[in-house]
């Protein structure tokens, strides 16, 4: 426990500081890059602690092999965030044919959304920056792993950091139902969740912070997906991370997280702290409402991120196996 | 297996017809409806041999927790069935922000895409149909389960028969590799694959068609993978199922089946026979190439469906894990 | 004026049969086919009024030459009707480049929409059809000059009564401010429009019905385009044109009407007996800001549809030119 | 023809520098900015020569009132350049209904395009940018009348320099029949047009170079539109404007010029020296096989740019009136 300790305490000294500007970085040196563990050309992060040896716990997990999901469907009217959107047409109906004698007839779909930034949605690599002051005088904006706009813009995708660098989650997952611990069906919308609730929901579960592992997947419910799919929900307030259980994640190095809302509070401090800085990706807008009933809180978790060459986030279907 | 055969028989009886119209059906009955197994309502189709038991023997297969991955990535440029598409753009960059005083920026992506049917794409129950002539005199298209077109039909997503009806694809997925077997690196474009090539191939890795059992995933490798991702090759032929390979796979019920082409004939038997009728789901354009090595060809295979609300197909990542 | 009035009566004894499905038609004959003045191939209707000499008295009411803009911008956030949508984007910034030495960049625009739905626009003759019992038995939906729905749908745009057939508006336009007729900013939301108003706004404009000829532009102004662009809009009621305007406007013979909602009832009489069975287009949402201290209501009108092929509408530009 | 021929020798001696990067300029004064005719401000460039008494001259040409259209059809598999798109469906069909008692029906369409770009194209004020080194150090791209980078760019449309500033063309349009001049039917791809064979044309045509007037419209033949809709025709050469001929159109002074192709060359200087620097707009492949008969060379010309918000360029529909 003394290295969780220690490596909480160094964080919380590092990240408290959060200077409005990061000053006087070089591309190979700042202060989110290179990556310690996996290096200056990394770009799945977290999905790397899934190493084989992970899946294969992961899988003897698996009991009875029941099938929960975990996602929303992805739909018109659902809720977007500003001004993204999402449309789908069928076009025409059928769309092909008939061809051959006997008359057969074929379907396409049309989508056209912002589809890794939609409904259940996972954050790659590319999605959030941060402006940094270069040692050479410059400005600019850096993403995860210390890669600078100019090397990841491009217009049909990003040229690095596209969320198809991300490995497949296969992994452990470990629900924590917040808001059954405070015993509510919503977690007030103004409420930064402490490590005390973490703490404390675990142990109603039957588990213990200790239990976490390196590659976990850690699920937070706040009951937030209650609300969905009211369009109006985007901007309604949730529960948060705030700086203290932003720390205790990090020192955890779970390969992602995933909640019912998009889990940061007003600082953003998941969006930079977890996702841009330690590559601790976060999958939102999840939906608990199969897991109500259940008592197993531990499980194969299987989410694999589209690879969508270029694409700043993934649309998918997060499943537990129990 | 005198059961195997005899359905085997009598699907060959029925299917040798192939009408040019099928006549005098009513909604309630008709060839391919109700569904015997699963009822008039079904929308997952052989999803739904994938019990919980199922599962649980696949993740039984896992020995070491390696991951293999069995699909591109989804990229511009592609090759592209006919008049699809696939545009993908990051809306300026950054898309949004700076935020707050320390300068946080985000990207998105916009797809514009038959996202459902480019690259490898899952065919759902709302893909295929066929021309048929109602007991009342009218003709209409009937697609899976007997769903004709006026309660399908919707422009913005398929009013029933949508791919988010079918469950996620946990199951032990079978490799065949038929180019393996021939000594070739990819089949003859006009080879239709015989009966005796599948059990060829499958004595080579250690297999017999018995050990084959409802709700497994058949993935075919034919070699065509090898000619991604030059976007002519859409229109390039491959090495197909004909009517004894089809009916033959019938037989099997499996899941789903899945090859790196669309796996189909001139007579489009893959699309109408196993999809339309049978709903035995049809991965397309897999990658094979993390395969030619493994020496393992039953594993526990992943595949999430997008649970795109009325859409006819589904991108994905299919996974094997060995 | 004598046949002016024939020509009403005789189409208010047809129009208001309003049978609710028209019975036994042929494709060669039907009650709004083939046109009686431009034939069974015609899709350009009332835009054939406008002669060549029809297009040069339109240019000799030019006296000062100046230019009034009569459409809105088309902008992100302005009303849309139903699930349309209106969405542009700038891939990346800049799109393309820099390329020569000298560091050149280009910006491109992605717009997704129904482009020809929304905003300011002008619905073509494949945009309303209407259910028809055929001679044979069959029902069908049939459309400007009796095309039926078998022989216009197609995925990728219609395969008759695109837009594009329709020849460029360049005629004189007729301005009948209706608000200002009655002393409103704005008529109510449920006011039926009368002839009466139509011949009195005429009358304090110095105008007379006699005045109008065929292949004119009768624009209406109701003051609804007050409200825009308030997006809540598209739902709230407008005045608009019933049975008895509807025939006034037949019997005139425009080639198009244009108004600052959509000036339908709730019988959608616009839609169907102008449009549909008439060939007189009609523009949607106009702008009449600009007019409000002009004292000219005849002018050069300018309106050249988008020669969109296969679509439904255009988008554009009205002008008026004093 | 003393100021003409001094306006020429002025923009050749500067021009032809044409630095790699231009050095040390500020937001207020740049090569290319404030806009010395019509301020810091403006967007509008070359159309504000298009004054009312411009206008009503234009009218004047017209004697017949005959319409010759000078644009291509938009439609799928035309032309595109690099990664840019075009693609147009109907949703379902029909789209919407049937509604009321008799069955009414409409279609939409469903465009996703990078619109202003694509087919018969007009380049406005934000599409094209150059590099330039600014007094405090920094190097950006500026556009239209200085607009920097940072003040034009947003992900749903720029901020500054939209298409919809640029005001309607109404005015008179000289056909300038290049392809005619040469007896060719399609001038040679590595052709540089010259000033002489400009003179040449407009002599065989009975016209001369001081005919032309600030705010006319010059429309060029080169015979390239002869390829169209050839796909492949974009990456093939053709005919273009070098410097001589770039500064003789910026002294003539005209609102825009157009052409059958970009008009452009290996250096770009039409879309830096016309469009960028002294907004004379550019309008792409014209189609002019409707002027293949004509004796008229001068006429009322309209195009109307489609006011789409924050648009890099406009599709449309050109128009001589004879």
């Amino acid at each position: 426990m003394k290295s969780f300790c220690g490596a909480i305490f160094l964080s919380m000294v590092f990240t408290t500081l959060l200077p409005p500007v990061v000053n006087a970085q070089t591309r190979e040196k700042g202060p989110w890059w290179p990556n310690a563990q996996w290096g200056a050309a990394d770009a799945a992060g977290g999905s790397n602690w899934i190493t084989p040896d992970k899946v294969l716990k992961a899988t003897a997990l698996v009991k009875t092999g029941r099938v929960i999901e975990l996602g929303h469907v992805y739909e018109r009217g659902m809720p977007l965030n500003g001004s993204r959107s999402y449309n789908i047409f069928i076009p025409s109906f059928p769309t092909h044919g008939p061809i051959l004698e006997r008359g057969v007839v074929f379907n396409d779909e049309y989508v056209a959304a912002e589809i890794g930034q939609v409904g259940t949605q996972f954050d790659g690599p590319g999605h959030v920056g941060q402006r940094v002051k270069m040692a050479d005088g410059t400005e600019t904006f850096v993403f995860y792993n210390g890669v600078p706009a100019a090397e990841m813009r491009g217009p049909y995708g990003l040229l690095k950091n596209g969320v198809e660098n991300v490995k497949p989650i296969l992994t452990r997952g470990i629900y924590i139902d917040l808001a059954a611990f405070k015993g509510m069906a919503t977690l007030p919308g103004d409420y930064e969740i402490r490590v005390a609730d973490i703490r404390g929901a675990l142990a109603k579960q039957g588990l213990k912070e200790g239990d976490i592992e390196p590659g976990d997947a850690l699920l937070f419910n706040t009951g937030w997906w209650r609300l969905w799919p009211d369009p109006k929900i985007e901007s309604a307030p949730h529960a948060f991370a705030g700086r203290e259980l932003i720390d205790w994640i990090i020192a955890r190095k779970p390969a992602m997280i995933g909640s019912d809302s998009n889990f940061d509070g007003p600082e953003a401090l998941v969006h930079t702290e977890l996702t841009m800085k330690n590559g601790i990706w976060n999958l939102e807008n999840m939906a608990f409402a199969a897991m109500a009933n259940e008592k197993t809180y531990q499980f194969m978790f299987v989410f694999t991120p589209l690879p969508l060459k270029g694409a700043t986030g993934s649309p998918g279907r997060p499943i537990a196996i129990l």
